[in-house]
């Protein structure tokens, strides 16, 4: 029996270290790191590049090279210029509740910052995704989410002009969008969900403030109200080293 | 009105550019190497590292930067010593039917590959997780999954040895475990997920055949039976160009 008795079921099997073959030098310092920040509590500074090469007697460039894999995976966090360590990721449910009530259930502030508003004929993707007519008036609203003042993701709401009207005018933007629905009488019936990971484009990282191709979980939503008529579509871009997405499934 | 008709909803608005500032150089010439890809067809060869860069007038390592970031995000693949149109991601339902089901439903073959067996006594993190007793004796049952021939995911399960005595004298590892267990009369009756975007270690790039640090999506499930007992606590890791996942919601 070769089983570690420490293993964690939900981390890599034996370290992720393999059976054959050669460790990359900069895996074995990014698990003694990795050991190391596990003993720090959230918001501990970490030793400097120098201090983790002389002590693993390894290259600054090798130690570069592990502590960006632990920033991406949201282990460390860049703070000022220094390095700390990180919180545990935001745990969001997949459900047809907002990212508002998502994040205060985590007991975590909820905000948004408005991109831009834009109203346009809906286009033909846009149509054939939605169920919309193509050439009927559109809103887009694009809108940078906030969770206690930290920028943590981009969401692009596609929405029927007919459904909303007035967006332009009475709707605050960085008020929940679902809660100002909900206020028109305009009730959610079901949606449906694709979840995908791709790397922030340029234009991303600067809405955000990440680094460039950080890995991120993108989620596509078509909704429908309850007689089945097209609600909106909506592209939500979350970070991937501070989210995580939960659902609870039944027979 | 400055948007732009042909975007599709799902894309990055605006092809991911900033209004502001610079755009750099590897990520225009990604912008225009996605736009020849989208015409051509899946499993075409692209044009080699000397000719992209030539024709962009760019270097090399842009070209390169350029292309690497198109295979992590699953729109190009590595085939031999070229680069060819990679096909749509999977798209797997989030539900409680098995790796099985979901990957036949889309009309290819599934397929798993026995990386190893063991039988060690539960640990305190997994029996915390799933509700099991400290001690019990566990399987850890690890595969690789396998579309058509091609290694695509890494699955850990961990199940008591008082749901499958057996499994090592009469479970097929090239099976559905679920199909094993639906045959034991054993019924699942629910599951808890979270889902995550995480770097491949250099011992999971090795077992599916990737690139070491693509981002992956993994999986972590608790299932129960109908009376709500403990079942299995999976670990699914999945390659993140290749697969997506989807989910109905419902009031």
């Amino acid at each position: 029996m070769d089983y570690p008795n420490d293993q964690a079921p939900g981390a890599p099997v034996r370290s992720g270290i393999p059976e054959h073959g050669r460790i990359p030098k900069y895996y074995a310092v990014k698990a003694e790191i990795a050991v190391l920040v596990d003993g720090l509590g959230e918001g501990s500074l970490i030793p400097t590049e120098r201090d983790l090469s002389e002590r693993y007697d390894v290259a600054r460039e090798t130690v570069r090279q592990a502590l960006r894999e632990l920033v991406l995976e949201g282990k460390l966090r860049r703070q000022g210029r220094g390095t700390v360590v990180a919180g545990p990721k935001l745990e969001q449910p997949l459900s047809l509740a907002s990212y508002t009530e998502g994040v205060r259930r985590q007991g975590r502030t909820p905000g948004r910052r408005l991109v831009g508003l834009d109203r346009f004929p809906c286009p033909d993707a846009l149509a054939a995704e939605t169920g919309l007519t193509r050439g009927e008036p559109v809103w887009h609203l694009e809108r940078v989410l906030l969770a206690d003042d930290e920028r943590v993701g981009l969401e692009s709401t596609y929405v029927a002009v007919a459904i909303a009207p007035r967006l332009d005018s009475d709707f605050e933007p960085d008020s929940s969008f679902y809660a100002y629905l909900h206020d028109q009488g305009i009730v959610f019936g079901d949606a449906d969900e694709r979840i995908e990971t791709v790397l922030a484009t340029p234009r991303e990282a600067l809405l955000i403030g990440t680094p460039p191709a950080l890995p991120m979980l993108l989620i596509h939503r078509v909704s429908r109200d309850t007689r089945g008529r097209p609600l909106e579509r909506v592209r939500s871009l979350y970070r991937g080293d501070r989210f995580s997405f939960t659902a609870h499934l039944k027979e």
